[in-house]
């Protein structure tokens, strides 16, 4: 069964490996947020494609939930010494990808050429794709001023309050090689339970792929990233009572409309109304059974 | 006493903290070697001007010789992991140096501007000077081919005889900025006992130093590599003999024909005979007291 997934990195990462968990090798393909890209140190650093990869690979730290598993710290270390940014924490096995990555954008490829490439080589069956090789950026717009996401959310800890997020370059941006065809061929669309304005906003602000998934044949699926109407982690929950009015799964659903078919939502939040078929099960993943049978649950909902 | 050395790494940054044991602070400035320059995983790595700033901080691993004590490895293993070059050896620590400079030169800072900025960091107060902000490289003719330098010596191991050596770029190189007025203002110029050919050689094909250092007003001074006809470490007996004819001092002082008044060889190579004057002491370098007492010896000889 031919699914794509779009998603961020952190919990999506984590629904991916359930998905791929649970689809016969290589039928799964995860379309990937890029407006968290981010250029430090003269390296270009993709945090959810990586997140994705890594957690793919097995190499993911499951305790911090980002970067490498075993990781040191030196480079950074030293680099700071020398007068170098610090406030972007890079191991120095992240390090590694970061290099041969922008080494190969610097020679000319692609992104999505070089995280194909980054996944052969982690032996990696599902298929990572950046919804675009252009560039786009997630900004977010705050009481203090407009900040590039990064910024915001690492620099600044994500604290400032938010009024609207925009997405630089994306009036220009194309769907990624591969994208359009995989949406194509797909028979059934799911959105991980990312943040939708910070991980899925960036991926449907891209209007090839927006317009790919509002005129689907078949039927798409999204899971709620909030439990009993929290975030898991980050700053969803603050993001969604400002910017749409509440956290109920009618707020989230919200997120998407006319682009989706039915809302996963966890036990918590049950029952609720929403405009969109409601499913509820457990959402939380605490573990990769966890995660495998969510993706069961949100692959029964997606077959209607 | 203002003091200028034309330098490689290795030995020559052994001697320069020599020197910079001795003379008052700020007396002493280095012109060190660009020709080994190499971009390696889209890093801009200056491997003599790191030996002398590393030495000359106290950074060095003093057992290898090069590259930072208490380095790890963890990137170069990841890089390598995901397809990246692994010829070149880059420490973690190491890396954080070259992510910073490699960001300024991108930005627009000359090489000579970032190599002070990584000097004051280091609060070395020995200036370094690149002998260029130019692009210059060496390149080894061998009867297999010809190869850039680091090509040679690292993926190849100096295994090739060598029949000539040329420097790229060298025809329209400009000394770079500071060079000429740190030897206008010397009141001696030295020459480490680097190799002639790959580390002095590289720095006297920039025209502006070469005819600096011809039409000096004061002593210039060589100090000899060899020990006993042999090189310290490296392939410079070798060449010499295949080059040059032998390794007497003659044939060490003929490298550097009207730029040098004396020669500073080992007790082990005297009595000697040369065109120009040969001081004979212990030139081993085997710590750092040692290479204070020849860094001693060498200013003597220089002040006539």
């Amino acid at each position: 069964m031919k699914v794509v997934l779009l998603s961020g990195g952190g919990g999506g990462a984590r629904f991916a490996r359930g998905l791929a968990d649970t689809l016969p090798p290589g039928d799964l393909t995860v379309v990937g947020n890029v407006g968290d890209d981010l250029e430090i140190l003269g390296l270009l650093v993709s945090p959810d494609l990586d997140s994705l990869l890594y957690t793919l690979a097995g190499l993911i730290d499951e305790g911090r939930r980002w970067g490498r598993e075993g990781e040191s710290w030196n480079a950074l270390a030293s680099a700071r010494a020398w007068g170098g940014e610090e406030w972007f924490r890079l191991g120095d096995l992240d390090l590694g990808l970061h290099l041969v990555r922008t080494e190969l954008l610097h020679a000319g490829m692609s992104l999505s050429g070089v995280t194909d490439q980054l996944r052969e080589k982690a032996s990696v069956s599902t298929r990572i794709l950046p919804a675009t090789d252009g560039r786009l950026r997630t900004h977010v717009h705050a009481p203090a001023g407009s900040f590039p996401f990064q910024e915001w959310f690492v620099a600044r800890a994500h604290e400032d309050e938010v009024d609207a997020v925009s997405y630089e370059g994306a009036d220009d941006a194309r769907a990624a090689s591969g994208v359009l065809e995989a949406l194509a061929d797909a028979e059934a669309i799911l959105i991980a339970p990312s943040n939708p304005y910070l991980s899925i906003g960036p991926i449907l602000a891209v209007g090839e792929i927006r317009t790919a998934v509002e005129s689907r044949r078949v039927r798409c699926v999204a899971v709620s990233p909030l439990v009993g109407g929290k975030a898991v982690s980050g700053p969803l929950d603050r993001m969604l009572s400002r910017m749409a009015g509440g956290t109920t799964p009618a707020h989230v659903a919200g997120c998407y409309p006319a682009l989706i078919d039915g809302l996963v939502i966890d036990g918590a939040d049950a029952p609720g109304e929403a405009d969109v078929e409601l499913v509820a099960t457990r959402t939380l993943m605490s573990d990769r059974d966890a995660a495998r049978r969510l993706a069961e649950h949100v692959l029964e909902a997606a077959c209607g």
